[in-house]
């Protein structure tokens, strides 16, 4: 194993392209080896195997499509209300289709992780993170709504992210007069998302650690 | 071209298989004449290229997944509620899990769209149908919410059915109490349609041709 980190993610990033590109099936560390512009070999020098690979590119990806600290820092300046939600909505849109090979990456390692039982494991504890950090953040910050809202705000985003960046045609003027996906954005949260503080006489709000 | 309409509907049953068992790339003539337990050769009969054969896998995997008229029928019997639409939803959600493999060959070809236009086109025409045709029924059928609800219920079902059908353990236990995807769905429907008949008074309804 070669200890430079700048190459090792130089190569990362490379699979996590011809994942995307190409396909589970084209992923080899030869073509990794290839997308990077290194010497065939050099990815064998740097990953136990492509399962290794496959683990190293799931990290990365969480980092790649993770929130921006300083995004996050000035969004919670703002009140805790609906339009706060809808903005925290727009900034995940915003990264998923910034870096569409990531995404597409993953949607492609899910589909790897049905056939490969291992990847399965490790992956669904990454992903897991998502809507878990997503409903524990919903309670710190005082956001509206509790745990269902946001499980259900997280499935619609996925909807509409896995739509959005395979088949962009079908959501287009589906509700005519709404931008897609932003315009679709601001009507999933208005659909979900109670209007008004978390507690107790909102739609849906479970406030405070009850929710749980 | 040989018209043996079992035979080819046989094909492109083993294409299916192929497509969510190896991904895109191990979609060959040569690997669908084996899993079909054909000659090799066979496929190359039926199909004018990768993109006819891919094309018809399109138009069965709708034929595959599509409501059964019969229990369209047992449920149009019931009130026009949203428990009717909770119903509806069950119905969806029993097809993708009782036809995984297909609806995971879907998901393969979504990605094989975002590299191939001219699948990309076809693929988009047929996929749009469902929500197109989904605010269609609500409409006809007179079930409670607008196209909105129609357009958010659709993306939060396609968002469960995409975690649910690859990585199950996400969602497993995520709200205690609450069965995955049975519970889950119950939760999306509460949370998004609203409850009692659509009509101008009823959140989210836009009632009629003006919902349009």
């Amino acid at each position: 194993m070669v200890a430079n980190p700048e190459r090792r993610t130089a190569l990362v990033d490379a699979g996590i392209e011809v994942l995307a590109l190409q396909g589970a099936r084209g992923l080899t560390f030869r073509a990794v080896d290839g997308q990077a512009g290194v010497p065939v070999g050099t990815a064998s020098n740097y990953f136990a195997g492509r399962d290794d690979l496959l683990r190293q590119m799931d990290a990365r990806l969480h980092v790649r499509l993770a929130p921006d600290p300083a995004v996050v820092a000035g969004l919670l300046e703002r009140p805790r209300d609906r339009d706060l939600v809808t903005a925290f909505m727009h900034d995940l849109i915003r990264r998923a289709t910034g870096d569409r090979t990531g995404w597409l990456a993953m949607l492609e390692m899910r589909l790897e992780a049905t056939r490969r039982p291992e990847l399965r494991a490790s992956f669904t504890r990454s992903v897991r993170a998502d809507p878990v950090e997503g409903m524990e953040f919903q309670r710190t910050a005082g956001l509206p709504g509790g745990d269902e809202t946001v499980a259900v705000l997280y499935l619609a985003m996925l909807g509409l992210i896995v739509e959005h960046l395979t088949l962009p045609g079908v959501l287009d003027g589906v509700l005519p007069g709404v931008s897609v996906p932003d315009g679709l954005v601001d009507r999933i949260v208005a659909a979900i998302v109670p209007d008004g503080p978390d507690g107790p006489g909102s739609p849906n709000g479970t406030g405070g650690p009850d929710g749980r």
